[in-house]
């Protein structure tokens, strides 16, 4: 339950507050050049404390690469990587080793396992996503060289679309202001993936829609996916959405329009894939919320410390890195669909 | 890829125009009573030809049990089924032979594996969905038996929200007319899972929304998945969707609201599990449509035949046995998280 | 538990007196050219009743295709099958209802399960093996297109070697002697795999010693398997079984010797690679035997019925199966050791 | 395919001359008790260097646990570790960047990646057994909480049989003679489960035997696995080998004997589980060798270095190991094979 992936396979394992994130990416061909250097840039991109909006948290998260790259090459073999948990002020966490902040998975895992590390949500917490950055970041350079782009930016922050930069400015300013006011907001990151992914996918339940489904739901904070024409088609009649075929100019079959998003009956046409990814508010926000602990008593909980008030921005990487992974793997899927002797 | 779940498994296998569609689920538990006739009264309700509105094709549909169940108890071992086809007139399909029908399957089949059954689909057709409703059938009345309900029901079909019975009546006949007009209509169901849930789930990539939406993605023309307060719950604030908590009279600890949907960090904490799943406008529609041929050629083509104008009604068992096998899944996975010596 | 293999997937259902037993091979690649006819012959080949020293058994184990192949080109869907069970003379069983044979799987399934379909072994018969020679026929033909081939064929039957057709006569009079006492004879299978098989396995758990071993201790009846040198090259030196390298007349790199049984590190390095597989004496003998019932009483027990005083000629067929599905597979998994772009 | 096992995983990474040897172990039940202390006590026994006819390399392998065990209770979360790889003379193996080894992996490896990690054999290596030990000495921990015994012991060291300690002075003589003659020996080990085992396993494809024989496949240079009468049982007759059943005096159901060594139709039987284990003389022997290098050239080749001479001692704890992966993966796999509502 913490592998991801079918031929390409991340395992991913780490608490936030134990010593250290790590993963295990099986499944990557052999001699690919990886830049690490990037990688560790992608990573950075993710780390809370680097803007204005975020949280003031200090991570170096510095990746450390265990195996499976030699001499800046993959090896065939297993990728194993750590980044270190730094800045562990668990004392911080001790009121939350009996008492459920709700909307948070406290009090979940504890019905489930009986027993969970409290500091700071544990494995339930958001910070288990570094490793998905990591292998997302060598994926991305991977795909890149077969001519394969994933692109992810914030489409809406609460209520506000995002279509340019003064609009994200002023995004900021109502997270700044959610925060002053002791709350949080939400927003939908849209993910695109485009050039040579014609034939990915699989059908029935290896459809590229679902194995994209299931990779962002497992992010946490989403609420929801839709590709293509998403909720608003159901609402169109079929004339309104169908794409009709054509020929490009270069001789390939295209769709005049994009409505299917990219994926007809599971497998990528070519078109770009487009997809929109949901993120409600975090549940982090310093009121005083009415819980229950696990003694079965009501009490009342106010959460300290520091925490982001909008992570859509951030999560931008995290949805590019499980976007990255779901085509590299379609991408080795697909490599046996056809046999050649 | 034509397998489905962890612990409980379902393997599918069929075209549309070949001699059966039929599965294998693999993982169900011993000695568990199955009603065979209620299982083919779930499937007679998937069937196309039921209702005014719906295709007026004759499919007798009927399920048998080829292992795994004996004297209507089940074995532990395989359940082996198939439906075989009828009413296979191929001939219809000559003209699909060679021209790619906009919005369906036909043009990534045929790049992906340089071969495909053009007859009605071929294993892209909505007729592979008989096999997950048999399995969900079955997996249904096990979950009945753990005081699990699984229920789905329309939404929404085209603009129209669905509230009432006489809203239901009012869609119909704007099906009708759709047909009438050689269009089709998307629309929403919702599906709620609800009982003794609690507990069910796994932490990061087995997260129980990851399976749902993964689950629900893969049913043809789906188009988006959200649960909770979904998508609108991204332009919310956080003070506005925490589900605070609460000891119900009885001594169980639950939440005030469900704005979560039910789950929290992948895992169910108890509350009813609600999701909703947009289904876009089949792209089956009589009129003329530009489309291209596998010499590259531009071609028109007019699809004839029985096609439903909605497939919305008629996928709510789907959906339901979607989600059923999915919650079962989980009920096992979750039966070896604690261990009892 | 019911499927077998990571690309290439075989998933079989089926108790030996239920309606049939069948299969799904999920994950054959497109575009091949299966000939029906030879894997009819293939499945005749392992059935009971065909020789002097079989059992009686008449059964016609029709095979019957259901999806996946069309017009005998394989389409990249699931290959769904069916061959009915026949001859079912369950009445025969009714005393082995509550009662358990000795060195048969009655007692472990009543264990474990608390039910079990007492007729004939049910899950636990031989005949379950039917499905893996139909998988294992059409996977030795894609091998066959690929230059690889798998030959097996009997080592030894009891304490007599085979190494001419004379022995194999000799063999079959000591089997009639066997039968005559009421006794039954165990032996050795040799399987050999050449070809283009080079770079073939993976390392650490996906050796291919391993996957063949797995697949090996699958088939009902087998106790032992080795490759190479095997059990005897235990008690060797080093310097006795090592396989120096030599450069062939044709370039090739090739080893002087093939101590180690043409894998080195769990990948084929080109050699054939040559196993040995031991049969135990089937359990079912017409001697009165001590035993229990399912209310924990001693009882006498004297099977009776058709029963195969030696399986081992018949099991040449499902080692070969079982060796083409493990090596097509490993040929699939290989299809992404190295991305070309 | 670094992957073993279904509900109880174990994913490996690392290369010998990497910084890290490392794992993860996902499906670990959540609330047991981990000795830390043992499990390192367990890696020192499997290390190099700890008795006199073994390698002189010294290797702390100190086990470093990063995630799933928190204040030394599981969380049921993975449990992610390290051993750090030590005294790493890379310059040792420059000779080997362009040569092949005979008998070691470094032609196949190159083969299939294009590419290798030369020093030491890479992954390939023996060096990667420490992970299953570490995973393997845990689970052992938790087999025993669950009253099942595994254990095992030197069967044979080359032609001699271990029954007694003198047995195995002299076996250690025998291979400081072998080392003398830069030679190398190889030999059996035994390997017995006890306890509560009885319904462990599962039917056809995921038969007890079949598990155990792919875990020992997958332990560097084994070349053989055998259980119950293994090879030898093959040249009996049935009536020589079949365990008929009896009541023991506590009242439970026992076999007399236990030919069948205690599996039967793939499912523990409750009798001990036993097996033999084939190990093959190391290749790493001080003589020169006739080979060919990378650009298809003969060359000799000389391995110098700290090598075994017999890695059979050091292997008890791998084989140890991997049986208690087994079977706890056996004993979560049945937690779900009958549900309790």
């Amino acid at each position: 339950m913490n592998t991801f992936g079918e031929r390409l396979r991340l395992t991913t394992f780490g608490e936030s507050h134990g010593p250290a994130i790590g993963g295990v990416i099986d499944g990557m061909p052999a001699g690919l050049k990886i830049d690490l250097a990037q990688v560790q840039r992608m990573v950075d991109r993710r780390r809370p404390g680097t803007g204005p909006t975020v949280t003031a948290r200090k991570e170096p998260d510095r990746v450390e690469i265990l195996s499976g790259i030699y001499e800046e090459v993959t090896l065939g073999t297993p990728i194993g990587f750590i980044v270190r948990n730094q800045n562990q002020r668990s004392g911080d966490y001790e009121q939350q080793r009996h008492t459920f902040r709700p909307s948070h998975a406290d009090y979940t895992y504890e019905r489930k396992y009986g027993i969970r590390d409290h500091r700071g949500g544990g494995r339930a917490s958001a910070r288990e996503t570094v490793a998905r950055v990591v292998a997302g970041a060598i994926a991305m350079q991977v795909l890149s060289g077969l001519n394969i782009e994933v692109e992810a930016q914030v489409a809406s922050i609460g209520p506000l679309a995002i279509e340019s930069e003064e609009d994200m400015q002023a995004a900021r300013d109502m997270i700044l202001e959610a925060r002053s006011e002791q709350d949080s907001l939400g927003g939908v990151i849209a993910c695109r993936i485009s050039g040579d992914i014609v034939g990915l996918g699989d059908p029935v339940f290896g459809k590229l829609q679902s194995r994209l489904a299931a990779a962002m739901l497992s992010i946490p904070a989403v609420k929801g996916f839709e590709y293509g024409m998403g909720f608003e088609g159901a609402s169109l009649r079929g004339s309104e959405v169908i794409d009709e075929f054509d020929i490009a100019p270069d001789g390939q079959i295209v769709t005049m329009t994009n409505y299917s998003g990219g994926i007809q009956g599971g497998i990528a046409n070519g078109m770009p894939i487009e997809m929109r990814i949901a993120f409600k508010p975090v549940a982090s926000i310093a009121r005083p919320l009415r819980t229950v602990n696990d003694r079965g008593e009501k009490e009342i909980i106010t959460t300290t410390g520091r925490h982001d008030p909008c992570v859509v921005e951030r999560a931008v990487s995290i949805v590019e890195s499980m976007a990255a992974l779901v085509i590299l793997d379609a991408v080795l899927c697909d490599a046996a669909s056809v046999l050649e002797s």
